[in-house]
Protein backbone atom coordinates (compact mmCIF):
# COMPACT_ATOMS: atom_id res chain seq x y z
CA UNK A 1 0.00 0.00 0.00
CA UNK A 2 1.75 3.39 -1.14
CA UNK A 3 1.30 6.00 0.41
CA UNK A 4 -0.99 8.61 -0.82
CA UNK A 5 0.11 12.28 -1.56
CA UNK A 6 -3.05 14.23 -1.04
CA UNK A 7 -3.57 17.78 -2.36
CA UNK A 8 -5.33 19.29 0.11
CA UNK A 9 -2.86 18.90 3.17
CA UNK A 10 -0.42 20.87 0.60
CA UNK A 11 -3.20 23.16 -0.29
CA UNK A 12 -3.81 23.65 3.79
CA UNK A 13 -0.56 24.05 5.13
CA UNK A 14 -0.30 26.84 1.70
CA UNK A 15 -3.16 28.71 2.67
CA UNK A 16 -1.96 29.26 6.32
CA UNK A 17 0.83 30.74 5.11
CA UNK A 18 -0.49 33.17 2.62
CA UNK A 19 -3.13 33.76 4.81
CA UNK A 20 -0.52 35.95 6.99
CA UNK A 21 0.85 37.52 3.67
CA UNK A 22 -2.86 38.61 2.67
CA UNK A 23 -3.19 40.14 6.42
CA UNK A 24 0.27 42.14 5.91
CA UNK A 25 0.00 43.21 2.72
CA UNK A 26 -3.49 44.73 3.82
CA UNK A 27 -1.75 46.33 6.81
CA UNK A 28 0.22 48.19 4.40
CA UNK A 29 -2.89 49.14 2.15
CA UNK A 30 -2.43 46.90 -0.63
CA UNK A 31 -5.25 44.51 -1.65
CA UNK A 32 -3.68 41.56 -4.02
CA UNK A 33 -5.65 41.28 -6.73
CA UNK A 34 -5.95 38.92 -9.60
CA UNK A 35 -7.42 40.04 -13.26
CA UNK A 36 -9.12 37.02 -15.45
CA UNK A 37 -8.81 37.43 -19.06
CA UNK A 38 -11.43 34.81 -20.46
CA UNK A 39 -12.70 34.98 -24.36
CA UNK A 40 -16.49 33.87 -24.67
CA UNK A 41 -17.22 30.88 -22.25
CA UNK A 42 -15.88 27.74 -22.64
CA UNK A 43 -17.00 25.42 -20.07
CA UNK A 44 -12.41 24.29 -19.39
CA UNK A 45 -12.27 27.67 -18.35
CA UNK A 46 -15.52 28.48 -16.37
CA UNK A 47 -14.17 25.62 -14.57
CA UNK A 48 -10.92 26.42 -13.72
CA UNK A 49 -11.86 30.01 -13.39
CA UNK A 50 -14.63 28.92 -10.50
CA UNK A 51 -12.31 27.14 -8.77
CA UNK A 52 -9.42 29.92 -9.14
CA UNK A 53 -11.94 32.59 -7.79
CA UNK A 54 -12.80 30.51 -4.86
CA UNK A 55 -9.27 29.84 -3.70
CA UNK A 56 -7.97 32.93 -4.20
CA UNK A 57 -11.08 35.14 -2.40
CA UNK A 58 -10.90 32.02 0.09
CA UNK A 59 -7.37 33.81 0.90
CA UNK A 60 -8.59 37.60 0.69
CA UNK A 61 -7.72 37.90 -2.81
CA UNK A 62 -9.49 40.27 -5.06
CA UNK A 63 -10.42 38.69 -8.30
CA UNK A 64 -11.82 40.61 -11.22
CA UNK A 65 -12.96 38.76 -14.21
CA UNK A 66 -12.70 40.59 -17.46
CA UNK A 67 -14.70 38.85 -20.19
CA UNK A 68 -14.62 39.30 -23.62
CA UNK A 69 -16.50 38.41 -26.69
CA UNK A 70 -14.64 35.35 -28.51
CA UNK A 71 -15.17 37.95 -31.76
CA UNK A 72 -12.82 40.53 -30.12
CA UNK A 73 -10.00 41.59 -32.30
CA UNK A 74 -6.31 41.57 -31.57
CA UNK A 75 -6.00 45.31 -31.60
CA UNK A 76 -8.83 45.49 -28.72
CA UNK A 77 -7.49 42.19 -26.97
CA UNK A 78 -4.07 43.62 -26.88
CA UNK A 79 -5.47 47.45 -25.61
CA UNK A 80 -7.23 45.62 -22.90
CA UNK A 81 -4.40 43.86 -21.72
CA UNK A 82 -1.92 46.94 -21.47
CA UNK A 83 -4.93 48.66 -19.91
CA UNK A 84 -4.38 45.82 -16.65
CA UNK A 85 -0.76 46.26 -17.53
CA UNK A 86 -1.04 49.99 -16.18
CA UNK A 87 -3.55 49.32 -13.52
CA UNK A 88 -1.85 49.71 -10.59
CA UNK A 89 -4.84 48.11 -8.54
CA UNK A 90 -3.86 44.68 -10.42
CA UNK A 91 -1.13 42.49 -9.66
CA UNK A 92 -1.55 39.15 -11.69
CA UNK A 93 -3.09 38.64 -15.25
CA UNK A 94 -4.28 35.34 -15.89
CA UNK A 95 -5.42 35.07 -19.27
CA UNK A 96 -6.76 32.13 -20.37
CA UNK A 97 -5.56 29.75 -23.48
CA UNK A 98 -5.48 28.98 -25.86
CA UNK A 99 -7.18 31.99 -27.46
CA UNK A 100 -9.58 32.13 -30.77
CA UNK A 101 -7.95 31.22 -33.89
CA UNK A 102 -8.41 34.54 -35.37
CA UNK A 103 -6.04 36.09 -32.76
CA UNK A 104 -2.31 35.86 -32.72
CA UNK A 105 -1.46 33.89 -29.61
CA UNK A 106 2.06 34.88 -30.48
CA UNK A 107 1.93 38.52 -30.25
CA UNK A 108 -0.60 38.66 -27.23
CA UNK A 109 2.16 36.99 -25.16
CA UNK A 110 4.93 40.03 -25.88
CA UNK A 111 1.55 42.29 -24.82
CA UNK A 112 1.39 40.74 -21.23
CA UNK A 113 3.44 42.59 -18.61
CA UNK A 114 6.21 39.96 -17.27
CA UNK A 115 5.52 40.93 -13.67
CA UNK A 116 2.05 40.62 -13.66
CA UNK A 117 2.14 37.33 -15.79
CA UNK A 118 1.62 34.87 -13.05
CA UNK A 119 1.22 31.82 -15.64
CA UNK A 120 3.94 32.10 -17.60
CA UNK A 121 2.39 33.38 -20.27
CA UNK A 122 5.59 36.06 -21.58
CA UNK A 123 8.85 34.49 -23.11
CA UNK A 124 10.61 36.73 -20.64
CA UNK A 125 8.38 34.17 -17.68
CA UNK A 126 9.44 30.98 -20.20
CA UNK A 127 13.17 32.34 -20.68
CA UNK A 128 13.79 33.15 -16.77
CA UNK A 129 11.74 28.99 -16.05
CA UNK A 130 14.53 27.51 -18.50
CA UNK A 131 17.32 30.11 -16.88
CA UNK A 132 16.58 28.86 -13.52
CA UNK A 133 16.03 32.30 -12.44
CA UNK A 134 13.56 31.65 -9.35
CA UNK A 135 12.06 35.49 -10.22
CA UNK A 136 9.94 34.96 -13.32
CA UNK A 137 6.55 33.15 -12.48
CA UNK A 138 6.79 28.98 -13.59
CA UNK A 139 3.51 27.49 -14.61
CA UNK A 140 1.36 26.86 -12.28
CA UNK A 141 0.94 22.98 -12.73
CA UNK A 142 4.95 22.27 -12.93
CA UNK A 143 5.08 24.61 -9.77
CA UNK A 144 2.13 22.23 -7.69
CA UNK A 145 4.10 19.57 -9.08
CA UNK A 146 7.62 20.67 -6.35
CA UNK A 147 4.88 21.78 -3.92
CA UNK A 148 3.84 18.67 -3.24
CA UNK A 149 6.81 16.85 -3.42
CA UNK A 150 8.88 19.61 -0.95
CA UNK A 151 5.50 19.19 1.34
CA UNK A 152 5.92 15.71 1.69
CA UNK A 153 9.25 15.51 2.19
CA UNK A 154 10.73 14.16 -0.90
CA UNK A 155 14.43 16.02 -1.79
CA UNK A 156 14.60 15.34 -5.40
CA UNK A 157 18.32 16.53 -5.17
CA UNK A 158 20.42 13.40 -7.02
CA UNK A 159 17.42 11.23 -7.80
CA UNK A 160 16.67 10.11 -11.31
CA UNK A 161 13.23 11.80 -12.03
CA UNK A 162 11.58 10.38 -15.18
CA UNK A 163 8.91 12.83 -16.67
CA UNK A 164 6.59 11.48 -19.14
CA UNK A 165 5.68 14.64 -21.78
CA UNK A 166 7.06 17.22 -22.96
CA UNK A 167 4.64 19.85 -22.91
CA UNK A 168 5.39 23.28 -22.69
CA UNK A 169 2.97 23.81 -19.89
CA UNK A 170 4.16 20.78 -17.66
CA UNK A 171 6.81 18.42 -19.10
CA UNK A 172 9.48 21.23 -19.97
CA UNK A 173 9.28 23.76 -17.26
CA UNK A 174 8.52 20.53 -15.05
CA UNK A 175 12.00 19.29 -15.82
CA UNK A 176 13.84 22.67 -15.32
CA UNK A 177 12.09 23.54 -11.95
CA UNK A 178 13.49 19.04 -11.44
CA UNK A 179 16.74 20.30 -12.38
CA UNK A 180 17.22 23.29 -10.25
CA UNK A 181 16.57 21.19 -7.22
CA UNK A 182 19.64 18.95 -8.71
CA UNK A 183 17.75 16.06 -10.10
CA UNK A 184 19.05 14.18 -12.98
CA UNK A 185 16.11 14.38 -15.05
CA UNK A 186 15.22 12.15 -18.54
CA UNK A 187 12.46 13.58 -20.96
CA UNK A 188 10.48 10.98 -22.10
CA UNK A 189 7.34 11.05 -24.65
CA UNK A 190 5.67 9.47 -28.11
CA UNK A 191 8.72 8.66 -29.63
CA UNK A 192 10.81 7.23 -27.09
CA UNK A 193 11.43 3.51 -27.30
CA UNK A 194 10.90 1.84 -24.30
CA UNK A 195 9.14 3.81 -22.26
CA UNK A 196 8.23 0.67 -19.38
CA UNK A 197 11.96 0.34 -19.31
CA UNK A 198 13.32 3.66 -18.56
CA UNK A 199 10.46 4.37 -16.23
CA UNK A 200 11.03 1.79 -14.27
CA UNK A 201 14.54 2.97 -13.63
CA UNK A 202 13.18 6.14 -12.06
CA UNK A 203 13.35 7.12 -8.76
CA UNK A 204 10.48 9.56 -9.27
CA UNK A 205 7.74 8.73 -12.01
CA UNK A 206 6.11 11.82 -13.41
CA UNK A 207 3.35 11.01 -15.81
CA UNK A 208 2.21 14.06 -18.02
CA UNK A 209 1.33 12.89 -20.93
CA UNK A 210 -2.14 13.16 -21.34
CA UNK A 211 -3.63 9.82 -21.75
CA UNK A 212 -5.61 8.05 -19.41
CA UNK A 213 -4.35 5.43 -16.99
CA UNK A 214 -1.50 4.43 -19.64
CA UNK A 215 1.07 3.54 -16.68
CA UNK A 216 0.47 0.09 -15.48
CA UNK A 217 2.08 -1.57 -13.69
CA UNK A 218 4.21 -2.58 -15.89
CA UNK A 219 6.30 0.93 -15.59
CA UNK A 220 6.71 1.27 -11.77
CA UNK A 221 8.92 -0.57 -9.71
CA UNK A 222 8.72 -1.16 -5.64
CA UNK A 223 10.22 2.12 -3.63
CA UNK A 224 9.11 4.75 -6.71
CA UNK A 225 7.35 8.11 -6.16
CA UNK A 226 4.77 8.42 -9.14
CA UNK A 227 3.06 12.04 -9.19
CA UNK A 228 0.00 11.71 -11.72
CA UNK A 229 -0.38 15.68 -13.53
CA UNK A 230 -2.80 14.12 -15.75
CA UNK A 231 -6.20 14.91 -15.95
CA UNK A 232 -8.28 12.76 -18.75
CA UNK A 233 -12.33 11.91 -19.03
CA UNK A 234 -11.66 8.07 -19.69
CA UNK A 235 -14.30 6.28 -21.82
CA UNK A 236 -17.11 6.28 -18.68
CA UNK A 237 -16.70 10.06 -18.40
CA UNK A 238 -14.88 9.25 -15.23
CA UNK A 239 -12.60 11.61 -14.42
CA UNK A 240 -8.94 9.97 -13.79
CA UNK A 241 -5.18 10.58 -14.34
CA UNK A 242 -2.28 9.29 -16.40
CA UNK A 243 -1.74 6.55 -13.73
CA UNK A 244 -3.36 3.68 -13.52
CA UNK A 245 -3.59 4.01 -10.24
CA UNK A 246 -5.44 0.48 -9.04
CA UNK A 247 -3.26 -1.18 -10.78
CA UNK A 248 0.21 0.75 -9.58
CA UNK A 249 -0.20 1.71 -6.38
CA UNK A 250 -0.05 -1.44 -5.05
CA UNK A 251 3.56 -1.68 -5.92
CA UNK A 252 4.75 2.18 -5.22
CA UNK A 253 5.70 3.87 -2.36
CA UNK A 254 3.95 7.16 -2.79
CA UNK A 255 1.41 8.28 -5.26
CA UNK A 256 -0.91 11.28 -5.60
CA UNK A 257 -4.63 10.43 -6.63
CA UNK A 258 -6.41 12.00 -9.47
CA UNK A 259 -8.68 13.67 -8.78
CA UNK A 260 -7.75 15.39 -5.47
CA UNK A 261 -3.83 15.23 -6.25
CA UNK A 262 -1.69 17.78 -8.45
CA UNK A 263 -4.20 19.34 -9.95
CA UNK A 264 -6.46 20.39 -7.13
CA UNK A 265 -2.66 22.96 -5.95
CA UNK A 266 -2.17 24.60 -9.09
CA UNK A 267 -4.91 27.38 -7.79
CA UNK A 268 -3.01 27.91 -4.71
CA UNK A 269 0.13 28.27 -7.18
CA UNK A 270 -1.70 30.84 -8.65
CA UNK A 271 -2.99 32.78 -5.55
CA UNK A 272 0.92 32.55 -4.45
CA UNK A 273 2.04 34.08 -7.64
CA UNK A 274 -0.63 37.19 -7.04
CA UNK A 275 1.11 37.84 -4.23
CA UNK A 276 4.79 37.25 -5.13
CA UNK A 277 3.63 40.11 -7.45
CA UNK A 278 1.64 42.20 -4.95
CA UNK A 279 4.69 42.41 -2.82
CA UNK A 280 6.63 43.48 -5.80
CA UNK A 281 4.68 45.66 -7.27
CA UNK A 282 3.35 47.93 -4.21
CA UNK A 283 6.53 47.85 -2.71
CA UNK A 284 5.71 46.12 0.41
CA UNK A 285 9.29 44.10 1.71
CA UNK A 286 7.69 40.71 2.95
CA UNK A 287 8.57 38.92 6.50
CA UNK B 1 38.74 1.71 -33.60
CA UNK B 2 35.94 4.48 -34.19
CA UNK B 3 34.68 6.55 -36.51
CA UNK B 4 36.22 10.04 -36.24
CA UNK B 5 33.66 12.71 -36.54
CA UNK B 6 35.47 15.12 -37.64
CA UNK B 7 34.34 18.75 -37.78
CA UNK B 8 36.15 19.86 -41.22
CA UNK B 9 34.32 17.76 -43.27
CA UNK B 10 31.13 19.69 -41.89
CA UNK B 11 32.19 22.79 -42.11
CA UNK B 12 33.37 22.46 -45.89
CA UNK B 13 30.17 20.63 -46.78
CA UNK B 14 28.30 24.00 -44.86
CA UNK B 15 30.38 26.31 -46.32
CA UNK B 16 29.20 24.99 -50.10
CA UNK B 17 25.73 26.24 -49.17
CA UNK B 18 26.84 29.36 -47.49
CA UNK B 19 28.74 30.74 -50.47
CA UNK B 20 25.14 30.06 -52.69
CA UNK B 21 23.27 31.73 -50.37
CA UNK B 22 26.10 34.76 -49.62
CA UNK B 23 25.74 35.01 -53.46
CA UNK B 24 22.50 35.15 -53.81
CA UNK B 25 22.07 37.88 -51.25
CA UNK B 26 24.40 39.72 -52.81
CA UNK B 27 22.51 39.73 -56.49
CA UNK B 28 19.99 41.14 -54.17
CA UNK B 29 22.27 44.33 -53.15
CA UNK B 30 22.51 42.61 -49.37
CA UNK B 31 25.97 42.04 -47.95
CA UNK B 32 25.56 39.47 -45.08
CA UNK B 33 27.27 41.98 -41.85
CA UNK B 34 27.73 40.80 -38.45
CA UNK B 35 28.70 43.21 -35.89
CA UNK B 36 30.76 42.11 -32.78
CA UNK B 37 30.95 43.99 -29.92
CA UNK B 38 33.85 43.27 -27.35
CA UNK B 39 34.63 45.04 -24.26
CA UNK B 40 38.53 45.80 -23.80
CA UNK B 41 41.01 42.92 -24.83
CA UNK B 42 40.41 39.11 -23.35
CA UNK B 43 42.42 36.26 -24.62
CA UNK B 44 39.46 34.10 -25.45
CA UNK B 45 37.71 36.89 -26.58
CA UNK B 46 40.58 38.05 -29.00
CA UNK B 47 40.95 34.14 -30.22
CA UNK B 48 36.97 33.38 -30.83
CA UNK B 49 37.03 36.73 -32.56
CA UNK B 50 39.69 35.91 -34.90
CA UNK B 51 38.22 32.42 -35.78
CA UNK B 52 34.53 34.09 -36.50
CA UNK B 53 35.78 37.01 -38.51
CA UNK B 54 38.17 34.38 -40.40
CA UNK B 55 35.81 32.43 -41.03
CA UNK B 56 32.99 34.75 -41.98
CA UNK B 57 34.92 36.79 -44.46
CA UNK B 58 35.50 33.18 -46.02
CA UNK B 59 32.27 33.18 -46.84
CA UNK B 60 31.91 36.91 -48.00
CA UNK B 61 30.17 38.15 -44.70
CA UNK B 62 31.35 41.40 -43.96
CA UNK B 63 32.32 41.89 -39.74
CA UNK B 64 32.71 45.14 -37.98
CA UNK B 65 34.86 44.48 -34.42
CA UNK B 66 33.44 47.36 -31.85
CA UNK B 67 35.62 47.45 -29.50
CA UNK B 68 35.18 49.25 -26.46
CA UNK B 69 36.94 50.14 -23.27
CA UNK B 70 36.25 47.91 -20.18
CA UNK B 71 35.23 51.20 -18.30
CA UNK B 72 32.28 51.91 -20.62
CA UNK B 73 29.40 52.78 -18.69
CA UNK B 74 25.91 50.95 -18.68
CA UNK B 75 24.26 53.53 -20.68
CA UNK B 76 27.03 54.20 -23.26
CA UNK B 77 26.98 50.48 -23.91
CA UNK B 78 23.18 50.15 -24.31
CA UNK B 79 23.31 53.19 -26.54
CA UNK B 80 25.70 51.70 -28.93
CA UNK B 81 23.74 48.07 -29.05
CA UNK B 82 20.78 50.13 -29.85
CA UNK B 83 22.41 51.87 -32.58
CA UNK B 84 23.41 48.43 -34.16
CA UNK B 85 19.79 47.05 -33.46
CA UNK B 86 18.72 50.29 -35.70
CA UNK B 87 21.59 49.93 -38.43
CA UNK B 88 20.18 48.29 -41.13
CA UNK B 89 23.31 47.52 -42.48
CA UNK B 90 24.09 45.32 -40.14
CA UNK B 91 22.38 41.73 -39.59
CA UNK B 92 23.66 40.05 -36.66
CA UNK B 93 25.11 41.08 -33.57
CA UNK B 94 27.80 39.13 -30.96
CA UNK B 95 27.97 40.26 -27.46
CA UNK B 96 31.00 39.00 -26.07
CA UNK B 97 30.46 37.76 -22.39
CA UNK B 98 30.46 37.43 -19.47
CA UNK B 99 30.55 41.14 -19.71
CA UNK B 100 32.82 43.32 -16.92
CA UNK B 101 30.77 43.14 -13.42
CA UNK B 102 30.20 46.71 -13.54
CA UNK B 103 27.64 46.12 -16.50
CA UNK B 104 24.27 44.53 -15.54
CA UNK B 105 24.21 41.78 -18.54
CA UNK B 106 20.62 40.75 -17.13
CA UNK B 107 19.25 44.55 -18.83
CA UNK B 108 21.72 44.46 -21.70
CA UNK B 109 20.06 41.02 -22.96
CA UNK B 110 17.00 42.91 -23.57
CA UNK B 111 18.50 45.66 -25.68
CA UNK B 112 20.05 44.04 -28.05
CA UNK B 113 17.12 42.97 -30.79
CA UNK B 114 16.05 39.14 -31.15
CA UNK B 115 16.10 40.12 -34.76
CA UNK B 116 19.96 40.22 -34.97
CA UNK B 117 20.70 38.09 -31.24
CA UNK B 118 22.88 35.39 -33.72
CA UNK B 119 24.18 34.05 -29.75
CA UNK B 120 21.29 33.55 -28.01
CA UNK B 121 21.60 36.49 -25.65
CA UNK B 122 18.13 37.37 -25.50
CA UNK B 123 15.13 36.21 -23.59
CA UNK B 124 13.19 36.04 -26.78
CA UNK B 125 15.93 33.57 -28.22
CA UNK B 126 16.51 31.68 -25.25
CA UNK B 127 12.47 31.51 -24.71
CA UNK B 128 12.10 30.09 -28.32
CA UNK B 129 15.06 27.53 -27.19
CA UNK B 130 13.03 26.20 -25.21
CA UNK B 131 9.78 26.44 -26.94
CA UNK B 132 11.11 24.29 -29.59
CA UNK B 133 10.10 27.87 -32.04
CA UNK B 134 13.25 27.58 -34.69
CA UNK B 135 12.79 31.23 -35.72
CA UNK B 136 14.98 31.90 -33.31
CA UNK B 137 18.41 31.68 -32.73
CA UNK B 138 19.89 28.65 -30.65
CA UNK B 139 23.44 29.20 -28.62
CA UNK B 140 26.25 28.29 -31.27
CA UNK B 141 27.69 25.53 -29.84
CA UNK B 142 24.74 23.14 -29.28
CA UNK B 143 23.58 23.73 -33.00
CA UNK B 144 26.58 22.92 -33.78
CA UNK B 145 26.50 19.24 -32.01
CA UNK B 146 23.16 19.08 -33.81
CA UNK B 147 24.49 19.79 -37.36
CA UNK B 148 27.58 17.64 -36.48
CA UNK B 149 24.89 14.80 -35.91
CA UNK B 150 22.84 15.41 -39.29
CA UNK B 151 26.06 15.59 -40.72
CA UNK B 152 26.83 12.10 -40.03
CA UNK B 153 23.55 10.74 -40.44
CA UNK B 154 22.68 10.11 -37.25
CA UNK B 155 19.25 10.14 -36.73
CA UNK B 156 18.38 11.18 -32.23
CA UNK B 157 14.83 10.66 -33.22
CA UNK B 158 13.68 7.59 -30.24
CA UNK B 159 17.36 7.03 -29.14
CA UNK B 160 18.67 7.62 -25.79
CA UNK B 161 20.84 10.82 -25.41
CA UNK B 162 22.68 11.62 -21.90
CA UNK B 163 23.89 15.01 -21.89
CA UNK B 164 26.23 15.54 -19.09
CA UNK B 165 26.17 19.53 -17.56
CA UNK B 166 23.21 21.47 -17.21
CA UNK B 167 25.16 24.93 -18.55
CA UNK B 168 22.45 28.07 -20.70
CA UNK B 169 25.29 27.63 -23.12
CA UNK B 170 25.24 24.60 -23.97
CA UNK B 171 23.82 21.39 -22.02
CA UNK B 172 20.07 22.93 -21.39
CA UNK B 173 19.65 24.47 -24.80
CA UNK B 174 21.21 21.24 -26.42
CA UNK B 175 18.83 19.26 -24.45
CA UNK B 176 15.70 21.08 -26.14
CA UNK B 177 17.25 21.05 -29.67
CA UNK B 178 17.63 17.21 -29.43
CA UNK B 179 14.23 16.74 -27.94
CA UNK B 180 12.75 18.62 -30.49
CA UNK B 181 14.39 15.84 -32.80
CA UNK B 182 12.25 13.25 -30.39
CA UNK B 183 15.64 12.34 -28.62
CA UNK B 184 14.72 10.79 -25.19
CA UNK B 185 17.21 13.19 -23.72
CA UNK B 186 18.46 12.83 -19.75
CA UNK B 187 20.50 15.54 -18.22
CA UNK B 188 23.28 14.88 -15.49
CA UNK B 189 25.55 17.23 -13.43
CA UNK B 190 27.81 16.89 -11.25
CA UNK B 191 24.83 15.84 -8.52
CA UNK B 192 24.00 13.05 -10.15
CA UNK B 193 23.97 9.87 -9.19
CA UNK B 194 26.61 6.80 -10.42
CA UNK B 195 26.74 8.97 -13.45
CA UNK B 196 28.94 6.50 -15.38
CA UNK B 197 26.28 3.62 -14.71
CA UNK B 198 23.59 6.05 -16.61
CA UNK B 199 26.49 7.06 -19.58
CA UNK B 200 27.04 3.67 -19.91
CA UNK B 201 22.97 3.30 -21.18
CA UNK B 202 22.93 5.88 -23.89
CA UNK B 203 22.81 5.57 -27.25
CA UNK B 204 24.53 8.88 -27.91
CA UNK B 205 26.90 10.24 -24.76
CA UNK B 206 27.33 14.16 -24.99
CA UNK B 207 30.37 15.81 -22.87
CA UNK B 208 29.57 19.35 -22.10
CA UNK B 209 30.84 19.30 -18.33
CA UNK B 210 33.64 21.45 -18.87
CA UNK B 211 36.07 18.71 -16.92
CA UNK B 212 39.36 17.47 -18.54
CA UNK B 213 39.28 13.97 -19.88
CA UNK B 214 36.67 13.22 -16.74
CA UNK B 215 34.59 10.47 -19.31
CA UNK B 216 36.93 7.48 -19.32
CA UNK B 217 36.22 3.85 -20.41
CA UNK B 218 34.08 3.08 -17.31
CA UNK B 219 31.31 5.95 -18.86
CA UNK B 220 31.13 4.35 -22.53
CA UNK B 221 29.87 1.26 -24.24
CA UNK B 222 29.92 -0.64 -27.42
CA UNK B 223 28.18 0.86 -30.19
CA UNK B 224 28.20 4.52 -28.26
CA UNK B 225 28.15 7.82 -29.96
CA UNK B 226 30.66 9.94 -28.05
CA UNK B 227 30.33 13.86 -29.06
CA UNK B 228 32.70 15.92 -26.44
CA UNK B 229 31.96 19.57 -26.28
CA UNK B 230 34.72 20.25 -23.94
CA UNK B 231 37.37 22.59 -24.37
CA UNK B 232 39.67 22.65 -21.91
CA UNK B 233 43.68 22.98 -21.15
CA UNK B 234 45.10 19.79 -19.21
CA UNK B 235 47.72 20.29 -17.10
CA UNK B 236 50.29 20.34 -19.61
CA UNK B 237 49.13 22.94 -21.08
CA UNK B 238 47.65 20.64 -23.79
CA UNK B 239 43.89 21.43 -25.42
CA UNK B 240 41.90 18.69 -24.86
CA UNK B 241 38.31 17.52 -24.69
CA UNK B 242 36.02 16.24 -21.81
CA UNK B 243 36.39 12.80 -23.26
CA UNK B 244 39.47 10.84 -22.52
CA UNK B 245 40.36 9.82 -25.91
CA UNK B 246 42.75 7.54 -26.58
CA UNK B 247 41.01 5.73 -23.10
CA UNK B 248 37.40 5.57 -25.07
CA UNK B 249 37.57 5.83 -28.42
CA UNK B 250 38.79 1.78 -28.77
CA UNK B 251 35.49 1.10 -27.79
CA UNK B 252 32.60 3.33 -29.01
CA UNK B 253 31.09 3.53 -32.36
CA UNK B 254 31.83 7.24 -33.16
CA UNK B 255 33.12 10.08 -31.37
CA UNK B 256 34.43 13.68 -32.06
CA UNK B 257 38.25 14.86 -31.50
CA UNK B 258 39.41 17.85 -29.65
CA UNK B 259 40.64 19.77 -31.26
CA UNK B 260 38.96 19.42 -34.98
CA UNK B 261 35.53 18.86 -33.67
CA UNK B 262 32.66 20.50 -32.38
CA UNK B 263 33.94 23.81 -31.29
CA UNK B 264 35.41 24.20 -34.81
CA UNK B 265 32.26 24.24 -36.35
CA UNK B 266 30.65 26.81 -33.83
CA UNK B 267 31.64 30.27 -36.15
CA UNK B 268 30.17 28.24 -38.98
CA UNK B 269 26.61 28.33 -37.02
CA UNK B 270 27.61 31.86 -36.03
CA UNK B 271 27.92 32.71 -39.87
CA UNK B 272 24.57 30.47 -40.65
CA UNK B 273 22.67 32.62 -38.44
CA UNK B 274 23.78 35.92 -39.86
CA UNK B 275 22.77 34.79 -43.24
CA UNK B 276 19.33 33.78 -41.29
CA UNK B 277 19.26 37.16 -40.30
CA UNK B 278 20.12 39.21 -43.68
CA UNK B 279 17.29 36.73 -45.16
CA UNK B 280 15.01 38.09 -43.06
CA UNK B 281 15.74 41.17 -42.30
CA UNK B 282 16.70 42.48 -45.65
CA UNK B 283 12.93 40.80 -46.88
CA UNK B 284 15.18 38.65 -49.85
CA UNK B 285 13.44 35.58 -49.97
CA UNK B 286 16.18 32.53 -49.94
CA UNK B 287 16.20 29.98 -52.84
Amino acid sequence: MAEILKGKDVIASMKERMLKQVEELQSHGVTPCLAIVRLGAKADDLAYEKGAVKRCEGLGIKCVVMEYDESISQKELEDEIRKLNEDTGIHGILVFRPLPKHIDENAIKYVISPDKDVDCFSPVNVAKVFEGDDNGFAPCTPEAVMEMLEHYGVDVSGKRVVVIGRSLVVGKPLSMLLLRKNATVTICHTKTRDLGGTARTADILIAAAGKARMITKEFVSPGQIVIDVGINMDKDGNLCGDVDYDNVEKTVAMITPVPGGVGTVTTSILAKHVLAAAWRLSGVMGS
